[in-house]
């Protein structure tokens, strides 16, 4: 028995009793609803089983065809469909959340992801890594972008997740490494406080072997250097008014050497594979040189 | 038309197209089962929005009754339940990712839970806060302890996460304090490399208003200062052998002042409300102080 001191706890006695309620009914009404929605777990475990047997069986046919495991068309075809159909009371927020836990599980029963990302395990490469793909999928943490292309070269990787300064500083100075993989989607993380300002947003990109199909929502992002520097987003806006209605998003971002005024990251509306962007980029005479990133499905902002 | 540099993009032709399946029987096969599987997601949907308006039904009366929205025990009984039936092939890991999920969804349409770490976003408190709790969950990042402890007595918090030594070494020192909130549970985020060692471990503490009942999982944490210093793990549970039955985890973990090598934090099988707990320490001899950090179900590794 411990005698020099006494046993302090700062577990304080069970306080955790919901008042009486107003009715014996209205407990009895708990009771009933607990067990319908454990009737409801119940059926939802079998449909869940049922999903990953049906996902292990075109796995199956994945491996023999050559077929990649990663298809982000396929996957945002599927949640915008399902937020179609989806009457509520469910956010289209949390359906997403709870379906990338649900097809994390379906892509391990194929075959569990490879993802990377470039930059140790908790950093914040690393954060919005896990915060794209699911619980089931597999985790590295390369130090170098070149290591991550070489991964996705060999197979030895399906995606590879790196910050957006750093992957086009690489295609802006080595167009040729680029044939080596594809940008198949982006991730941002939560704005943090005290580094808002220029390039300040923590956005990530997805990389893979292989471009992403055009679809219904495809958006293109476009790396470019204009001959004059423009002080604010809004002078851009004015000097590239030609591409107005098809312009989801445009930043100054810096990347590499240069001047960080006249550099911008442009996101368009479209597949780049359509000739829409050849049109809307042929007549600005302010381009001094572009470079497509990428074309592949806009994920909505609450995803 | 930029014409002072040629325009280069990192988009390559479309390479993504499966080898022609062996035989056209097959492709339909695949067909038939992608139908299989969007028919399966449109039940799921369906269950997903009936589980959430059962829930925010039950929400209701809580806010009627005082009950509180997260109920650690309650939660924990569900998954163990559903593990139990859970006849594969998805393994109780993923199972508990989607639960996550779809217990958060359940929550917001309660009310939902207020949650706040002890660290800036993105900092090692708040992934580990993120781990745990799921998309539709509401987040705060607070600079300290005490804030945490303030938003728990004003029930403007639901929960509270801060790392195991800044806790321990609080309530060693006041005592007092720890009446204001109760441990209910805790995350570790995993090992990172070249950190291992003493007290490496990345470990934190949920807080809640209230102790957690007990269940037939409990596990109590116990934080204690041994007359005797020990080397290592080896030379204490020897020591402590009168543990060994209930002793789930031992560690020497570094808190406040004072010499660490004496100081130890224990996990022990059972709820510290059972006599077991003072019936297995009072024989022991060694301890100068012992301090009951709280008890709470334990969550599977997979988890």
């Amino acid at each position: 028995m411990p005698t020099s001191c006494a046993p302090s706890s700062c577990a304080a006695p069970i306080r955790r009793k919901p008042r009486p309620p107003n009715n014996p009914l209205s407990s009895m009404k708990i009771q009933n609803l607990r067990k319908k929605i454990d009737q409801l777990d119940s059926r939802l475990l079998t449909l869940l089983n049922q999903r990953a047997k049906l996902s292990a069986a075109i796995g199956q046919w994945k491996l023999a065809s050559g077929s990649h495991v990663y298809a982000p068309d396929r996957e945002e075809h599927l949640l915008r469909t399902l937020e179609g159909k989806n009457a509520g009371p469910m956010p289209h927020g949390a359906l997403r959340s709870i379906y990338r836990e649900i097809l994390s599980t379906s892509r391990a029963c194929q075959r569990p992801l490879q993802v990377a990302c470039v930059g140790r395990e908790l950093s914040n490469a690393w954060v919005a890594t896990r915060r794209r793909f699911g619980s089931s999928d597999n985790y590295q943490s390369l130090s170098s972008l070149t290591q991550v292309i070489n991964g996705l070269s060999r197979r030895k990787l399906d995606v590879g997740v790196v910050d957006r300064p750093t992957l086009i500083a690489l295609v802006w100075e080595k167009p040729a490494l680029a044939k080596k993989f594809a940008v198949c989607g982006d991730i941002t993380l939560p704005a943090r406080a005290g580094r808002n300002g220029n390039g300040a947003r923590d956005v990530y990109f997805l990389l893979s072997h292989s471009p992403v199909p055009p679809t219904d929502y495809s958006k293109t992002v476009v790396a470019l250097e204009c001959t004059a520097a423009f002080g604010s987003v809004k002078e851009w806006q004015a000097a590239f008014s030609v591409l107005r209605r098809s312009l989801l998003h445009v930043e100054q971002i810096k990347w590499g050497k240069g001047n960080s005024k006249s550099r911008w990251l442009v996101e368009l509306k479209g597949h780049w594979t359509a000739d829409d962007l050849a049109r809307k980029l042929e007549p600005v005479q302010m381009i001094r040189r572009w470079l497509i990133v990428g074309s592949y499905p806009e994920v909505p902002h609450y995803a």
